[in-house]
């Protein structure tokens, strides 16, 4: 296997050992280790092609690798035994493929490489007047081919879309190893079906994506304005970000903490909180200050402004906080219609308590996406086992509100094999028959996303 | 055959003749003329479920229908002999199926039945003050049943994305004949892989939409201001186009027209034309009077603003007064990059000249999307078969540039088999392979959308 592949891709392109930073991804803090047989470091979307078609030939399965910052063990082969390829594991990390192909600031477009972060994508835009909205989190070491891999969201998708609507082109090797483009910098194309939305959000499983074109945006005139406000109560809360989504104003993004989010992460909070906070909401306007004062009038009484760089860090270190609480915790991205919010945080903390687990949620509110999370002690074996009977709880929950098991993270591992509790058998069957129809032998990432 | 269709729908819903109306689409201006054995009209999803259990299992093909304004012939049943379905053909219309389920205005969300105009959500949307800007033209025939299974575009796309962006869940009836639903008001959800994004754009080849939920968005807090702008050469006007893009205005839309479509629509033009026009820009701005005065200067001397209702009005009538010159045409909507479009539209004019026909084009210039198009005389054999080849060469001519054969049409009937030309072997074999994987009796709407 190793000289094979050394043949194709440089022989200090292939690691033999598979380090374990190689075969695990952030989903190691559920402690969720993978193996392969060989980790390759491809320079090339021909070099990835090569080594597809090697695998695909040999019955070696394939799992290909971004920046490693998923929460669902897409990234991490074989996790545990028996759902390896027949004949081993080959993880394909994209790193080397980490060019600039093109860039038009004034066509509003880029062509960039699987490996190319999400930061350098978003920093080259900002630098030309544009903008890359897609905003994930971990963006230094997320990779774009890994954010169309998952189709990935953050907080300003609620205004601007998720990962798919800024792709209009994808350069991917499918089995049984062959490069092929769909799509490209034309801005609108029907001609076949839509293979760059299936390739988006198939988490590696029906192909491995080497390059895409993305679309941007003129950088919007008036600076983003966060705004925020303490409520005492959960439903108060989830009433005030009605009366946002009736203000009129299309905020870049509406987020909530429930308080046990809040609880691990106040303290740290610009200026402080109410000593009642219970439940808090942020928005932010990039459309001027008009639309930021119907903003502070939505969300009522003790509504205030905050510095955007200020805030956005404290908020990007929500979840390191409430990790930090009990030292671990099993979170997850259940989403819901908007107007089941309330019940969706309630409902996390209900679960919890019926397990004796303390439970929290906080996310994206406009988009009905949240991070429910039960905190857990490292190593505790007898509370994660509760922890893992509350998340199926929890899909149940998210289900029964007319939502969705994942609405950002994706399956991968973790929530393999749950999708029928969320789809109607005909339609798992539909999700099936495409993963057969493209991957006939079943060698990209098996056993993640599965039905 | 129609006394089993009268047990599912009802006796006077099955048109045993297949009157005319029900067996060609606006492609009848190219004199496509289709046939089917019975037209049925079910008044629900389950109705359509039953009516497409029945032909699947009797080998009858199944021809969606919605307002029928397609251009590509894709709701013409059976044009040729031969092409329908072993056992003969069935329409299914969804007229019947126009039931707006349920409208949460304050949630930005509607949930429409197939047969739902796309005026009637436009109109519903603006009386609660929000938008639903996909505009693909015939809004009071075209369905949305429709505009989903084509993807449908139209001038507004190029700011607000085409149908896709809008639906967030589909309810569809699949082989062999059972009634799923994919997302839903989520607005977020990557459990399964894209349904709901593959079915957008299938053109009735994998299934029946049956009802859908739609996003919509607060209505913009200022007033849509067209502006335009003519110039004497492609050149000087696609500078403009550029020189928009390069203002850091997000404009709602930007079209152009030709010399060959302004000397045809030049006439009625609100306020006239300069003698010289050979090329004229139209965009609109809908965010606030500092974006239209960029907008004016962009696009420089002679630039002046106009009432959208009358603008609008004139643009809707640019493909009837392209017709009229000589009475007929052929016209095709392939799309390219952006900064190819001068030359996809001189291309245009080329191709016609070395056939002996006028062409001209027009279209949504900021999308790259021509509608470009060879005036014929009605009946003139001759001259439509030399229209034919050079449509053929303007196939060509796109993919050369880097882009589509189809823009927002869709492949339907008229552009069958000519995947090949843009798509590479391996990915024509995923679109193929993906239809039969959906559709393994390849029932539904036969030879539509082939690679």
């Amino acid at each position: 296997m190793h000289s094979d592949l050394a043949r194709i891709v440089g022989e200090q392109y292939v690691l033999k050992d598979a380090p374990a930073e190689w075969t695990q991804d952030a989903s190691i803090a559920m402690g969720l280790r993978g193996h392969a047989d060989a980790v390759v470091l491809p320079a090339t979307a021909d070099e990835v092609a090569s080594v597809v078609a090697w695998c695909y030939e040999r019955g070696v399965a394939i799992v290909p690798r971004g920046g490693g910052t998923g929460y669902s063990g897409g990234a991490t082969p074989a996790p545990v035994p028996g759902t390896a390829g027949p004949e081993g594991t080959v993880v394909v990390a994209l790193d080397r493929l980490d060019r600039i192909r093109s860039f038009d600031p004034g066509l509003w477009r880029i062509e960039v490489e699987a490996g190319v972060t999400t930061q350098t994508i978003a920093r080259r835009a900002r630098e030309n007047g544009l903008m890359f909205p897609v905003d994930p989190g971990a963006a230094e070491q997320s990779q774009i081919g890994g954010n169309i891999a998952t189709n990935a969201g953050g907080p300003h998708c609620f205004k601007y879309g998720v990962t798919r609507a800024w792709v209009t082109g994808v350069e991917a090797v499918l089995a049984p190893g062959e490069l092929v483009s769909v799509g490209g910098p034309t801005r609108k194309d029907v001609a076949g079906y839509d293979l760059v939305g299936l390739l988006t959000g198939s988490e590696g499983t029906l192909g491995i994506v080497t390059a895409a074109w993305l679309r941007l945006l003129p950088a919007p005139p008036h600076p983003a304005v966060p705004v925020a406000c303490a409520y005492p109560t959960v439903d108060a809360g989830c009433a005030a970000i009605e009366a946002v989504m009736a203000s009129g104003v299309v905020p870049a993004t509406i987020e909530y903490l429930d308080a046990g989010a809040l609880a691990a992460a106040a303290a740290s909070f610009p200026g402080g909180l109410p000593a009642d906070a219970q439940f808090l909401v942020v928005c932010e306007a990039d459309s001027g200050q008009a639309d930021v004062a119907e903003l502070l009038e939505a969300l009522g009484p003790g509504a205030r402004r905050h510095e955007p760089r200020e805030l956005w860090r404290w908020r990007d270190g929500v979840g390191i906080a409430v990790t930090a609480v009990q030292g671990g915790k099993l979170s997850e991205d259940i989403g819901v219609p908007l107007d089941r919010l309330a019940e969706g945080i309630t409902g996390t903390v209900e679960i919890g308590l019926r397990h004796g687990l303390d439970a929290c949620s906080w996310g994206h509110a406009g988009d009905g996406n949240l991070h429910s999370t039960f905190l857990l002690r490292p190593g505790d074996r007898e509370q994660l086992a509760k922890a893992e009977v509350a998340v199926e709880e929890l899909f149940d929950l998210a289900v029964s509100l007319g939502g969705t098991i994942s609405g950002e993270h994706g399956l991968g591992w973790l929530k393999r094999g749950q999708l029928h509790k969320q789809w109607a058998p005909a339609a798992v069957r539909a999700h099936r028959a495409v993963k057969d129809a493209l991957d006939p032998a079943g060698l990209f990432n098996p056993g993640k996303k599965t039905a």
